[in-house]
């Protein structure tokens, strides 16, 4: 018996909130669990900045990567095994992708991303096939196998049904961060039937589908996802923390592209500056560090740095105004100009922020391959794309919804202790 | 109007996955929770190194503390309010009370109190009356309002009811963090019917006592209690990383002590490891520290604090056997021995950890004020103490349950390379 | 003081799976609940037929009744309470009719209301008005008490803002239903946030407003809307197992007409077959007494009659097929001829059923009174219409649904013993 | 293939609010569903009078029958499949058993056998073997088939570990009342983690015996059941509902010994009266058919009669105060004679009722077979008796539990119109 089938002694359970139980049985799941680089992902929040909105989402992307796994598992060995369409061989990968589908995500990956051109796809990449924990538990399965797990995360694994069961508009990595986020903010949207959606999904060719009589599982799921996008996930108060947070990075790299002497030098960030970052150096990063950092630059010099960096450790963010960019750029420059009178840096202290969902789309020739349609399976076996089928549906699909704010410290402005006629023009031009 | 009975505009509500809402109206509360003091709570697990055991339980005390002032929000606006026994002038020094009962806690705080020999409760009383911004909002209520409110934490409040609201054998704290951990960590322990207990509450004379009619809803919660003791705080797991973090802090101290060189300088255990921590130091520990020192530590060239380090961040653990220590002293020599004809220093991977528990006890003169019994109002308007009535109670009531366990790490043992003999003799001892 | 404001020496509660609690503190309340037109709703289900498709669904309208009470309590004595635009003496009105309004609901309304044209908002009047213990109680309270509250019911109370609660887009009685019909079927839809909802409603001028913070928790209500409405209250199942008792109905009272020799005579049902039910006779109606009619019913000798019965109690129902009447009304007529070559009665046994829904709407002038929309209150106090600020909302208003089935006994159709030919016929004509 | 294997084309679910869903692929499960007796279940309440005092109780013993039939075919599908010491052809009979084991529940079941001197236990066992529907399903599986699940269910069969699914003090007939019931009273008692329990059985020779890592579920468990007994299932004010139903039994039967001549005549109960019940009688009753009489009889002439069928169909019930019988039977003498003088006859309107329960027995030579203890399944391979590990069940364990209460109508007592002098005398000696 090869490493790949090995089966432990007892089934290892995970206590899960969201699922009740994440079971393992299989060896290299149990051994992947284990390595440095997947229990990294325990100094990760799952939802970046968004605790400071709602103090409950102080959950891991540890424990998402384990629903989605377990997720994957149910469809597999309770719905999917035994049918003819479906390969019992692309199980094993089908779970490590699975798990290790956010691996290379780093510490508020969001504005990590934003600020320093990194791609965390491509770092799930490296550590599958770097030289890795993770790399040597799937080596021990097969010389290709880490590629293969790699190329599903990637998209371009042969079998799509694969990869729709990790990436599509209804996979098991959505399926699960819906569920797990509701659990944790503890909001009420979020709920939708998923043992019933399970239960309806069949592997049919290039894709997995959904049994007709499901459908209305699958419009509950589609809205659970629209208000969790717009109530919890584009929260304009975490937003304000996330605006902050991009700001001291932009400081930061700022202050040592000027030689600026830090007294706690931001050696974790050096090879961010340089826009050189190795995977050794990337695998260090986690919140813990960050945090470390920030708590340190409330103490420096800079005072750009030091006041964004206190504003974020204690919670004292920028408020906010709706703004619409097309319309309002001249107001814009008018603040712009008005802050500085203030001696108040716009470039760090008045931003536009944009969010923007698309609940679920059709497919369109030329566009992202992500947006894959929901396909209905139709009594007649037919197949149906899902908003042919549903009105409620058809009602959003491919609208666009964008929101922009606009962002500034309002306790700056009330403080009158200087410039006061200045700041009085700003508040009345913000409060319009 | 004073500050002190100041009102919101509107309330203001938290998103509560255990209470659905916390609700804040008065502005002494806001101001609180805005303090830096209390924000650093977000960066404290509520439950220490349970989240290595219950991936779920990542919840910090921040969410806990506001839990707790909302439970007794709710027992003072719902049941208490009007009633003769109650003096509403209490109630916003309850509501500070338990909102701030938390605040002195630091990283890890059972292992670092342990370590360090310090207490939290000391230090919340240091942040409450010290030179804070806690202490600045507290101040603007009146001059005396922030030792009344470190008086109440500390149990030496005139009004006992007020006391006994945050700390009696059924306080809002006992409540809100047996329903939290269950919540976060997924198990099903931890249910009971918290609204039918705070509806039966009544103050009275020295204390609050539970009508008889809420008897059985108590009697859940004490078995609630048992249960969340033995299953989640006391898992052997949680206290393998608690034996491992344990040893880490030992390990650091000793080698500061012994003039070690480390590369990661240990700035922030300087006060620590002399014993001699001011306010300022101790506040600027917090669990991101720690883990930063942590995981810098891996690269120590002291082959322990290493060893130790790693274990931590990657959750390697140790291994543990049921060992009593009043009959295995003899055992306990012979291995630490075979532990040194080893290589592996018995001081840091030989470790014995007990835990103990009283369910419940009744009162028992000269013992300490926290065991202070629940009293039932009976419908004649007698007192009597809960065990009298419930024979449920009364099986358990002042029995002690303790627990021993051996912690050693496996994979040394297992490692054959060198002491084969040695290790084996090992292994079969404890094995037996 | 007055029995209107006297209160119960003690709160009472009773405990409600969906609400936790009921709590009830006024004596008319509880007086109400102990009358027998209201006890008598217990043998009334909420759902009528639904329980054979869910079985979950055996709840009363006893249940419900309480749970629209304690909505609309919860609003007025945590939401309404002290505000300027609300009258507190609006308070009992409100409570006694959101308690009463369906106690004139007769055994399977639904069917029973379709057969014998009857209307039990009519009787809901007349037990508050006519000569009834409920009546009795509400006179305690002044002679022009009942009107008051029969007139709430009636929406033709003045104050509007007392009708919206009981009767608007977004009631206490739909926000009951849907989370209790929710409960009890087990299904996952029917879940929102009406903590959430009941705390921004506003008293305002003519009508009950929502403030537009809420917006997407009514989002979410409007949603459950509509997906029970199309998954629960509109199944197919149910609506056999209804199509089946109106059968039974029009049978019944045809055999009646034809002066049948019933051997268990329809006592009960005398005054409904004669169009001349009286208060006392509706009131002796329940649906203990419906089954008993219809298990003695199985024993008659009208082979039609005692069919359906047996169909009905042991839930042998009609399949469907999907119906258009718009073009199939010759393929209906077809049928018709078929079944009567069949032997087969089609006025029994060839039904169409038709659905239709209207998930929300704005106003249109004209239209009946119930639709008025939903008002936001914007946080510049203007009043706008949901559906003006909701995309989600206004993708589905104003969009009527409508199914249609045609119902028959496959059974009979797959018996061969006789007509062999036809039948085999019929069922092509209904595959496809 | 044969019948008793035969799946269904596609797999058929229940939506269940207890379990989510329960799943049908037998076809010998779906067709006993379907037969008539089955269906009479749903006229039949799971907890007789309970719906009096928690009114979401609703439930009938359909959906319980569902549920253990759910239960045990997760404990087979799911954890007994594949090992060697279950045989997997117990599986259809252990379903059949599970499924059916109520069948012969009658109406109110617990007053009816106490004053008709019936045994629901042995009428299920003349369902499955006499001329039934649920017979002849049976009888296509096997000619034998039959008995052996009548076997299963009075405890006779010679597999023990069938037998104890169904029966023991752990059994899913336990977990499934325990957590319904639980759901549809809305109380907080009654869970427990059964996803865990079911986990840790294991098939042992004559037994199902429990992991020891699940120890703390079943004490939970225990913990569970003793609480619903006592809070839910012994409640006074239902059983004062049943003491009513009781009393309208008995004089309805001495009425009819008395050749009264009812308005109604009791058909449905003639056999009943004489004692000579028929399974074709027996099948005929359900509880609609019984509130039919009950409604009519508040007509009847017999003052006795339609006072206790109006106090039960109006919920007026009975008060009650604690009484010990061992102590106060000279009180109860004399309350007797004060009665009779006041003209209310103390055989229907003074009545003691008791209950009493056993939380948990270890087993004792002699006892009733049902007593079979939990045992344990220990790491070592051992088996031992739970109580023995349990400090907590070993608490309650064998004590028993024995509550008496005397029940009388107070509006009898309060009405002061005539006897008046009796009346206080009577209230005196009730009130002491």
């Amino acid at each position: 018996m090869g490493y790949g089938t090995e089966k432990l002694m007892e089934e290892k359970v995970f206590k899960d909130p969201v699922h009740r139980y994440v079971h393992v049985r299989d060896r290299v799941i149990w051994d992947l669990v284990g390595t440095k680089e997947f229990q990294r992902l325990r100094r990760i929040k799952q939802l970046g900045t968004t605790y400071l909105t709602f103090h409950g989402a102080e959950h891991s992307r540890f424990s998402h990567s384990l629903g989605v796994y377990e997720i994957i598992r149910r469809i597999i060995d309770d719905v999917f095994k035994g049918r003819p369409e479906w390969n019992e061989e692309e199980r094993l990968v089908s779970l490590c992708a699975g798990l290790l589908h956010d691996l290379g995500h780093g510490p508020f990956s969001h504005s990590f991303e934003k600020v320093f051109d990194l791609d965390h796809e491509e770092f799930t990449q490296k550590i599958i096939l770097g030289d890795t924990e993770v790399n040597a538990v799937l080596m021990k399965v097969g010389a290709d196998f880490p590629k293969k797990v790699a190329e599903v995360i990637a998209k371009t694994y042969s079998n799509k049904q694969v990869v729709s069961l990790i990436s599509s508009q209804i996979d098991a990595d959505r399926m699960d961060y819906l569920q797990r986020d509701a659990y944790y903010t503890g909001v009420s949207y979020g709920h939708f039937d998923m043992e019933r959606i399970l239960r309806v999904m069949r592997p049919r060719e290039d894709q997995v589908v959904i049994k007709q009589s499901g459908m209305h599982a699958v419009e509950d799921y589609i809205m659970s996802r629209y208000q969790m996008y717009w109530q919890v996930y584009f929260h304009p108060v975490s937003r304000s923390a996330e605006v902050i947070l991009t700001k001291i990075l932009h400081r930061a790299k700022h202050l040592h592209e000027k030689y600026y002497s830090f007294k706690q030098h931001p050696i974790h960030f050096y090879s961010l500056f340089e826009d050189e970052t190795t995977l050794e150096d990337y695998l260090k990063l986690d919140e813990s560090i960050i945090l470390y950092y920030f708590q340190m630059w409330q103490e420096e010099e800079d005072s750009i740095l030091s006041d964004l960096c206190r504003r974020f450790m204690n919670r004292n963010l920028f408020q906010y105004v709706e703004f619409d960019p097309a319309k309002e750029y001249k107001k814009m420059a008018e603040l712009s100009l008005l802050f500085k009178k203030a001696g108040i840096d716009p470039d760090y202290y008045l931003v536009v922020d944009s969010s923007s969902d698309l609940p679920y789309d059709f497919y369109r020739p030329g566009e992202e391959e992500e947006r894959l349609p929901i396909q209905l399976l139709m009594k007649n076996n037919e197949i149906r794309e899902l908003s042919r089928e549903s009105a409620i549906v058809d009602a959003i699909s491919g609208k666009r919804r964008t929101d922009h704010k606009l962002y500034f410290p309002a306790d700056f402005l009330s403080d009158y202790t200087s410039k006061k006629n200045v700041k009085k023009q700003i508040q009345a031009l913000l409060d319009r």
